[in-house]
Formats: C-alpha cells, sequence, structure tokens
C-alpha cells in the first residue's frame, strides 16, 4: 500500500456537513418552482488554514492539492509553490522540525487539503485546522480518499433499473418500475423534434393525473440521429406518464437509480410472512430516506427535519448502524451559531435534536462526536433556556412552531408534551456536561431538570383523568388527555410502577383517546407499549397498521396513514390530492420495533459495552435475526422451546427471557430473578449460546 | 420618469457589503502568491425572502427580476411565474390587500430583487426582508438601480491613462504614470509569441528592482496579428519596468485607472504652496485608498483594517463626505456573530470599530444606521466584556494583537492606552443604548465607564512623571511615558484643565519622548496639539513630516515616515526592501487637520445641526476652503484683517475666533466670550458673514 492511499481530503469539522446541506435544501420542488426551506442555510468557511509540525531525520517531499486558492507557510514564511499552474503540487520539507501551514480559500466549494509524504504518511485527522476564531482544532475527513477527488458530488451509487411494464390507461401510457425508487430517467435513441413530459407518480393514480401530480420533468427533444436523453433532477416515483410530442420516438426507457451504498446488517425473519414483508419494505423505504442525510421523504421536502431524523436514526440503529448519516444529519441540523431559532423553527424539533445526539451515543459510544457538539450544545441549549417564561416553562414564541404532530391539539400556552420533551434534553446536556468535565454545567443542568420535573407533575398529573393533563393556557390547565406527554414520559423514565400502570390502561390501551394518525407518533406509541409488555398488542397493530398500507399496494410506507379513509382519499395531505409522501423514513418503524422489543437487542451501556438481549414472540411461532452493533452482529433466535443468541465480538450482554418451565443454559449460569424470568450474563464474545425452554 | 428608474435592487441589510468584503480580501497578493486574510471571512445569507403588502383598487402587473433561483408567494400561495425561462418575468396582483413574499436563494452572489409596478412603484427599502431567523427587516438596497444589473461588480469608474515618459535605466526600459496610481495595464498591438513581465514600482528603485519588487506581472502573448493585452488584477504603481521577450512588440502602452466615482466636496487653499501641495497629495492619497471599503494602501494587503479605516472615515468627513462607503467599511469589518476574535485579531482595532460609528453619527446624525448596527454593537462590547482580566481591565488574551502602532513598546499586560479606548467604547456604547431607549444598557456601560476611567488615573497617572504611564504587568507598573495613553485621554475629554497642560509639556511638546514614526499615530498626535491650541506647531511639524515625504519625490502619502532615515531605507518595512507601502490612507491626515483645526469646522451636535467654526491661521496669511456637511459645504475665508463664513443650509453654527481689537460682523451679534476671544451666532441658513478685524 502506498502512501497516497492512506491519505485523506482534509477540511474544517463541520464544513462538508454545511455546504452539502446547504446544497440539497434547494432540491425541492413543487410543480416545477424551487421551494427554499424557511429557515437559515449555513454553509462551509471560505477561509480556513491547515497546519502539522513535522521532526524529520532527512529532507522530505510532500505532494499536495488544494480545492481553493493557497499559500504555503513553513515556520511562518511562504513557500514558492507553483500552484496556479498544476492542481498537484509538492512542498520540500527540510530536516528537523518545521511547521507547515497551509491557508486555504474558496468560496465555491469546501476548502481542502490533500497531501503525503513517503515517511510522514498523508493528511488526516492528525493536522489541525482553524476558521480563524483563535482555536485549532483536529482536521475533518470522510470519503474523499482520491487526490483527484477533493470533496464536493456525494459519492453515491448508482444502479440501472428496466421498468417492469410499460402500459396504456386509455390514451394515457404508463412506465412502472415495479416499486418505489428515486434517480434520474433515461431515454436511449430519442429521436425527432418536440417535447417530452414526464408526470412521476409515487402512486399509479397520480401518475394518471398528469397536471395534478407532484412533480414532473419537461424535455425538450431535438435530434436527428439517434441520442440519449436524461432527466436533469432526481425524483421519487414508481410511475411515470409519459407524453411525447407528435414525430418522437425513443428505443429504450431506463432509470438510473441512486443511493447510498450502504450495507444491511439487521435482518428479520418470522413464521409471519405478513410481517416479513412489513420488515422488508420498511428495510427499502429506510434505505430510500437515508442519503446524504437522514431526510423525510423524497417526493415533496428532501429537507432535513430534525423529529424525522430522529426516528431515522433510531430505525438506522437496527438495520445499517450507519454512523456517518446521523453525525452528518447531526451537524447539519444545528448549523452554526448564533442559534436565533428553533431547528426547522420547531420547537419539540430542538428538543428532538438532543435526543438524537443521546440516542447515537447510546448505540456507538462515540464520545469524540459528542465533544466536537458539546460547545453547540450548550449554545443550543442556552438559547431554550433564554425562551423559558416566567414560569420556567417552554411555549412557543413569535415564530415558533409547536408541532408535536400532524393532530388536532391545542398548541398555546404550556404543552405538557413539550416540558417532558425539553426536561430530557436537560438530563442530556447535564449526563454530557459531566463526561466532558464540566461540572458547573453538569450541576446547573441537573437542577434545572429536576424543578422542571417536579413542576411538570405538579400541574399536569391527574390520576382521575389518568394521566398527564395536555398543558396550560393562561393559567387554566386544559384538562384532556392525549398520548403525547403520557408516552415520552414513559418514555424517559418520568413514571412511576404505578403512574406506568394508570398510563398503559387510562392512556396507551384506552379505545377512547384519539388515536395517532402519523407513523411519526405511532412510533413512540408502540415503542411504549413495548416498553410496558404488550409485544403481543403491538404485533397486532403493526399487521393491521403497517400491513393496512400494503393492502393499499404500498411498495414503501407512507406520511400518514389513516386506515379509517376511502381509498381515493389516501393521498391527500396539506390540500393537495397526491401531496402526501408515499416514501417516509418515520414510516420505517417495524424495523427498530422488531429488533429492539421482538428480538430484544439494546445497548445498556454507550456503544454496547453492556447489553441486553430480551426476546419475545409476541405470539409468533418464531422469529430470528440479526441486530448490529459497533464490534459486529447479535444474532437471536427464538421459539417456544429455545433461544439462540450468538453475542458480538465484544462487550457483556445480558439474556432475559420468560419461561414456565425451568431452562437449560449450553453456556454459563442462569438465575433466576422473578417468577417465570431468568437472566443469563452472556460473558463469551462471538459464542453461540443456546438456551433449551422444555 | 417611470416606474423603472425608481426601482432599486434590494437585498439583505449587510448581505452586499460582507459579500463584497470577502471577494476583495482574497485579492493581496505577494510575490505571487495569494495570502488570504488570517480572519474570518464572512458571507451574504444565501436564503432570503422578501416581502411586501400592497392594497390595490385595481389589478397591477409587478414586473419582476431576481438575482437567485425563487419563488413568489401570494398570501402564502405559490403563483406560477416562468422564471426559468427569462431574467424578467411579472406578477398579476388583483384588487384588494395582498401580501407578495419572493423566496430568494444563491450561493454563488447576493440574493437580491428588483420590481415595479405603475402605481406601486419600484422595490426600495419599504419592503422588508429576513434571513430567515425570526424577524423581519427593511430590505437593504444601494447604486443598483438597473433592473439588467443586479448587485454584483462593484461599480467603479475607469480613466485610461497614458504615460508620462517611457526611460532607459541601463538596459531596463521603465514606464512612469508620473503619480502613484491603480488599475490595469494595456498593450495595444501586441505581436509575437513569448512572455511579458511587469515589475510594478511604487517607487522607480522599486521598479528597477524587478524580482525584488513586490508585485509583477507576466503576461503569456502568442498572436501573429496585432492584438490588445490588458493585466488580469489592479495593482498599485507609479512606475513599470518592462521586460518582453525576444520579438515581442506592441504598440502602446497605456493603463486604466479604477477609481470610486466621487466628488471633492472639501477644499483647502492657503498662502503656502508647500502646504497647498500638501493638501493635494492627501486628497490623492485618501481618494485612491476609497473604494469599495476605506483601505489600509493599495499595494499590499488592499484590506480592511480598522484602525485605518477609523482615520480613513474621518479624512472622509473633510473631503468627500462619502456616508455611503464608511457605512459598508463598517459593517464589513464587523462581520456576523458570533463574535469569536478581535476585528483584524486586534484588540485595539475592536475598540476603533465603536469610535468609527460614534464619529459616523457626530458627522453625519444617521441615527437609522446606528439602529441597524446596534445589535452588532452588544454582542461585540458583550465580546469585550467577556475578556476582561480579574481588575476589570483588557490585556491581550491568546491570539489577541495588541497593536497601538508600529511602535517599541511593552504589549504585555495592562497597556494604558488600551484601557482609555475600551473606556471610550463604553461612553459609546451607553450614549448609543440611550439613543436607542435601551436604558438598562445604558446604565451598565455608564457605570462600567465610570469604574474604569477611575480605575486608569488610579493605577497610571502619574503627575511627578508628567502624565499617564505606559501600563502594568505582573502587578508592577510600567514607568514609561509614551504619548498613546496621554493623547487619547485628552482625545476622550479624560483630562481635567491641569493635566491638559501638564501633558502638553511633559508629553506632547517634549522632544525627549519617544518620536512617533507612523501618520497613524501622528495623526492623533497632531490633532491632539491642535486640540490644545497647537496650531501654529503643528502647521511646521505637517511642513516637516508630510513635507518630507515630498521632497523624496512622494506622489502619494506612506505607510510610515522617519525623517531621519538615509534615503536608500526609505522603502523598507517589515523585512523587505520595499514592503512599505507608499500610497496609506492614514498618510492623508493633514486633510482633517486642516479641515478641523484651521478652517475650524467640525459637528457638535450629531449631523452638524449644531456645529462651531473657529478659524486659526496658524501664522499663515490667508486660509480658505470648504468643509462638507449633510447640509451642503461651509465656507470659510480667512486673514489678518477678516474672516468670511459661509453657512451651510441648516444648522446652526458657531463661529469662534481671536480678535486683539474689537471686530465687526456682517450681520448678527458678536460676543466676548473671553479676553480677545469673540463668538458669532451663525444662525441663518447658507449666508454669507462677513467679519472685520481691523
Amino acid at each position: 500500500m502506498n502512501q497516497q492511499q492512506k491519505a485523506s481530503w482534509i477540511w474544517y469539522p463541520g464544513d462538508y456537513e454545511h455546504w452539502l446541506h446547504r446544497k440539497v435544501s434547494v432540491l425541492r420542488q413543487f410543480r416545477g418552482y424551487i421551494s427554499p426551506p424557511y429557515w437559515r442555510l449555513d454553509s462551509a468557511y471560505s477561509n480556513v488554514a491547515f497546519r502539522k509540525k513535522f521532526n524529520l531525520q532527512e529532507q522530505e517531499v510532500l505532494t499536495l492539492a488544494v480545492q481553493g486558492s493557497f499559500v504555503v507557510l513553513m515556520d511562518d514564511d511562504m513557500i514558492p509553490v507553483s500552484y496556479e499552474k498544476k492542481p498537484i503540487t509538492s512542498i520540500v520539507i527540510p530536516p528537523g522540525e518545521h511547521v507547515i501551514k497551509i491557508m486555504a480559500y474558496t468560496d465555491e466549494a469546501v476548502p481542502a487539503i490533500y497531501a503525503y509524504g513517503q515517511t510522514v504518511g498523508g493528511t488526516d485527522s492528525s493536522w489541525e485546522v482553524t476558521c480563524h476564531d483563535g482555536d485549532w482544532k483536529p482536521a475533518a475527513c470522510w470519503a474523499f480518499q482520491d487526490i483527484h477527488q477533493p470533496p464536493g458530488e456525494f459519492p453515491f451509487a448508482y444502479e440501472t433499473v428496466e421498468p417492469v411494464s410499460v402500459k396504456r390507461y386509455g390514451d394515457k401510457t404508463v412506465v412502472d418500475f415495479g416499486r418505489e425508487t428515486f434517480g434520474y430517467v433515461t431515454f436511449t435513441g430519442m429521436i425527432g423534434t418536440g417535447k417530452v413530459i414526464l408526470y412521476y407518480g409515487e402512486s399509479l393514480e397520480e401518475a394518471l393525473a398528469g397536471e395534478e401530480a407532484e412533480t414532473f420533468d419537461e424535455l425538450e427533444v431535438d435530434c436527428v440521429t439517434p441520442t440519449d436523453y436524461r432527466t436533469q433532477v432526481t425524483r421519487a416515483f414508481r410511475y411515470i406518464q409519459l407524453q411525447l410530442e407528435p414525430g418522437l420516438s425513443y428505443k429504450h426507457i431506463l432509470h438510473e437509480y441512486e443511493y447510498l451504498p450502504i450495507v444491511r446488517r439487521g435482518a428479520f425473519r418470522c413464521s409471519d410472512d405478513g410481517l416479513n414483508r412489513i420488515w422488508e419494505i420498511s428495510a427499502q423505504t429506510i434505505h430510500m430516506n437515508t442519503r446524504e442525510f437522514l431526510y423525510d421523504g423524497m417526493k415533496r421536502d428532501r429537507w432535513v427535519w430534525s423529529g424525522d431524523a430522529n426516528l431515522g436514526a433510531l430505525i438506522n440503529n437496527y438495520i445499517f448502524f450507519d454512523a456517518d448519516v446521523v453525525k452528518r444529519t447531526i451537524v447539519a441540523l444545528r448549523g452554526k451559531d448564533p442559534v436565533t431559532r428553533h431547528i426547522n423553527t420547531i420547537m419539540d424539533f430542538t428538543f428532538h435534536w438532543f435526543h438524537t445526539l443521546d440516542d447515537y451515543y447510546m448505540y456507538t459510544g462515540d464520545l469524540d462526536f459528542v465533544q466536537a457538539c458539546y460547545p453547540k450544545l450548550l449554545t443550543l441549549i442556552e438559547f431554550c433556556l433564554g425562551r423559558r417564561n416566567a414560569e420556567g416553562m417552554m411555549e412557543g414564541l413569535s415564530g415558533d412552531w409547536v408541532f408535536i404532530d400532524w393532530a388536532d391539539m391545542e398548541r398555546e400556552g404550556e404543552v405538557c408534551a413539550e416540558q417532558i420533551l425539553f426536561c430530557h434534553c436537560l438530563d442530556i446536556s447535564s449526563k454530557f456536561a459531566g463526561l466532558m468535565g464540566d461540572a458547573e454545567h453538569e450541576r446547573k443542568f441537573a437542577e434545572l431538570a429536576t424543578r422542571l420535573r417536579e413542576k411538570i407533575f405538579e400541574l399536569f398529573w391527574n390520576e382521575d383523568k389518568g394521566g398527564l393533563m395536555h398543558g396550560r393556557w393562561n393559567g387554566e390547565i386544559i384538562e384532556r388527555l392525549l398520548k403525547y406527554p403520557n408516552m415520552f414520559a414513559l418514555r424517559f423514565g418520568y413514571l412511576s410502577p404505578e403512574q406506568q400502570d394508570i398510563v398503559r390502561r387510562r392512556v396507551l390501551l384506552d379505545d377512547t383517546v384519539q388515536k395517532i394518525k402519523t407513523p411519526f407518533m405511532r412510533f413512540f406509541e408502540m415503542e411504549a407499549l413495548c416498553e410496558i409488555g404488550e409485544q403481543h398488542y403491538v404485533l397486532q397493530e403493526m399487521k393491521r397498521y403497517w400491513g393496512g398500507m400494503l393492502d393499499l399496494g404500498a411498495t414503501s410506507f407512507w406520511e400518514e396513514f389513516d386506515p379509517g379513509l376511502p381509498a381515493n382519499e389516501q393521498y391527500d395531505m396539506y390540500g393537495g390530492k397526491f401531496r402526501k409522501s408515499l416514501c417516509h423514513a418515520w414510516g420505517a418503524a417495524p424495523i427498530y420495533l422488531l429488533g429492539k422489543y421482538y428480538l430484544g437487542v439494546r445497548p445498556e451501556a454507550p456503544g454496547y459495552a453492556r447489553y441486553c438481549v430480551e426476546p419475545k414472540l409476541g405470539e409468533l411461532e418464531w422469529i430470528s435475526g440479526e441486530v448490529p452493533t459497533p464490534h459486529g452482529e447479535v444474532s437471536v433466535y427464538m421459539d417456544a422451546s429455545s433461544i439462540r443468541v450468538t453475542t458480538a465480538r465484544s462487550g457483556i450482554g445480558r439474556l432475559r427471557f420468560n419461561s414456565k418451565t425451568l431452562p437449560r443454559a449450553s453456556h454459563g449460569e442462569l438465575r433466576q430473578v422473578a417468577e417465570d424470568e431468568y437472566e443469563l450474563c452472556l460473558t463469551l464474545p462471538d459464542h453461540a449460546y443456546t438456551i433449551s425452554l422444555t
């Protein structure tokens, strides 16, 4: 392996993410118009400096490439390099101790450098970088390891896909690619003069609707010899209605599927084929939305939304375990200082940012990333603290969007669910402050969290009504029982066992409480139910709700689904006939639920240093699958008579299961922890444990 | 006049300045290498929205152009405009009340719009704009009033200049343009194949030094028919040594002088031709450096330095009175939040920013601009307050440059001059807080200023030594008497009459105190001397110091001048033989001094609402000139026997002068205010007052 292969393009931390996020944020198109987001888009610093100290026995030649214009300093003196003449140049470093500094500038891309020497190796995070704020940090790098390919276009993979059918519907021609997909469309051998219109449809109905379709493209063709034409922007679709002006013809229509090349490490199979299909469609749905960042949905916004990303990241833990996309998403969402508005303008989405970072740390154990984010965590939590009302609670100020969910609820005043989400941000901030050795903030945030939690329960907990009330407005408690505050309180461990039981009965399993219509909040609802052991109920719900979309022909899961709606209203949303996104990341919840609550694998210490395996059949005959961890996969199989677990390469597992009979383990000592409940400590790495339950 | 002529391109306040500042900051070249500044370069927001509410009797067509991609919303609904097809489009607004919102995005320029309608008029600051920080502000506009010319390239003026001579010096050919100039070089009728090298010289010596010259250009020529060639970047020079490879020839060499088209409104003439020449060369010097921003010098940095800009802005008040360039400079220097370092990394240059804003307000009375700057004034003063030491004083922290002047002095610890500069920032912040109705900050900053001023005098004032001591380091007073703290204390009115007298004798007029070698600090030194009535002494100094540069052949004034140096070392600086800038803004101090202390015109209330005219002959036979104000020029003539003052179109003047005999006035009532001192209230606008002194 030569040194060149060991070098990476390096840049100022966050620069690539901000630059990329800005680029993708304006790809949204709506019926031919751009639709930029209504929040600030930050970008890379245009003017940065890189440096490294070398201590050489002998002279060394450093090969150098720079994205941007630049100047090289050795021990603070400029040294001549003919940078304007060639993209790759070289510097001679004499023996002894020398500091090489490269100042780089560009306003069109991410300022970045790539360098390597025979003995000193290549650019990596051992180089330091500054944006001239008085601070030097370790440089960032990622997938750009070719000196000729500086950080820019995102490195997607592509696959050419042929249509499964081209059919006539009356006078309309519709091409079907068999399932929801994303990318470009190519016509080979196009000939003639005129316009080709492509009306895209996530559903057949949308494609057939022509002008009413949410997205379309027009190609202007003018050629006398057969020529290939490709669309200019990526689109999400399954169907395309084609309209060619007379005299135009082509040979083939093909689709170039664009995707993030990541490996499915998680898997789930079981005795129920419907559920297997739900898992598979969930996998396709989350993969389609896992790209530069964790997106909401591929047809419409293609924006990075903090709430959606929170779920996307949790789902990712049970299938790709791709840390990079989560880190990119967290950095892009947070943006640069100063914080002037809530993330995505939504108060609860600011809170979800903390939760995403916390989840990321729990699953990966990546403290370096937490450390890199910590200064911006502080400015974000201080922004929130500065917006509390006189009671110390968060309410929507002018310009704040109080969202929670697409649902009928009061949004003014002190919404209880918002206080609970915020309180957990304070918990997280305190925890991270402690990990950073910042005792002052650790104490401050912990105290604030305690006080707020006490206040929440004092004000909103109503034993008679059966849980936490919705909120308070103008000093009056809004005595309405909704699932949101209760399921979040459960999620964050804020409920006593007695309160949990009340919430289970009076909120989660009570059919008279307002139903949740988005997979977004159904995610947390199902999670809460699983947390209190309702796996059987949740399984039926999954089959009914996600299976309900499949019954309607879905090949990916949706932004919103109300099983009660008539079929011809199913694609309606936001006042548009086909505005609903049919491939929405938060629709992939079953991957998370099945991995965490049926295969039952979850970290109990950051980065799976300790983890739990608590498989539940939920009345299935058998389940089987893998859950990725930083140290390889944990495999789980369970049926009525046995459990098999193959441990990860590192970390201490804890297998927990129910059994009416006395179980036997192939290795280790089983411990009874309650009536019919047993635990086995999984101490051996990469080992296949078998438990016999009969 | 049609509506189109009344419209301006509009953008988010500060965007054009930040974008432009970033562009010009990387024009610095040093011997062929770029040399970006070592501070953060901010840029325009890429994603902004404009809006305006219309209330129409009848339907109106709004013609629209946008720099960037965009979408138009009416009452929050998208309306179709075929923006991709034409640069200029139109929107139809129906009768009634409607809000038009235009969301614009570009990462390559300043997002901007231009619109007009027959009855509603054109885009101007009555439109609002947001960068999506939750706040809408009045849009900014400036000189871009042509729908086909969106804000971009700076609107300079050009003039073609022929050389005054082309001479041989041994084997070298040198073209002389007669005086310091700035711009491009054109060769007409170039023919042949090979390289042309241009070695630029602000001095003949520099041009002749060839490779040692600070700037040079190379043109690669390859043509068989006569062709015109122009250099690619602007340069500052008087001389060019030309080297043409054999076989190359051209017809003419011409220079394209690039400059800001502004009018000289100030003037000064007197009985001393040397002084008249100093004023004229000062005028050329300041004009050359007054461009997109107020620059330091044109050969080398071409950066915006806060200290230099402070002087440049003061000088501008007595010649161009161009508010725009001062505003652009203040905005660019301040940059965006968050503040992470001192302006230009220099502690005192942060302080000079406050002083520049304060001076700007005093001369123009432009409270709107102060208001626009106020949020950033607050974050900057808070940044400073956060860096005080335990004693409440400012000392250089890691990465801070403590500059004051190019001079031998201790820079560690608590430098007295820095405390004085900072103390005045607190005065200014308090004053502006008061003007903004921000009583809390007004009180806070005033208290801090009072406490700091007391502390300064308690620690540093030493009656025996004759003034304020230099500083304190490690708890020990540095008992060194330098001009800096004393002249600044005088400038800001911190000295009692007794202290002023001590400073005059022991510091300002004492030849044993370390001399100042830069026109930068000579500016404040001369000002302080004038403030205590030493106009005669200052006149002699001007003739000696600035005249000394003229004696050495200067056609513009320099960055540094030590009359004591031998001629062949005069261009040395920063360790380079020709690195000294020979056209440096701060060299133009005489314009300010002659206008303010000889013609004697200065504002006494913001925007010259009240002003003083206090002419001093300084032993000249006569002086005559004009000083610009927001309400036209004030003209002053004075000789031994008479004074003539023509007042501005608005504002109340106060003429003050000395006379041994009883004077007579053509109008108004003369008032004796002290022995041989008289005052006349100039109440009539645009009126020629005559005072007879004999």
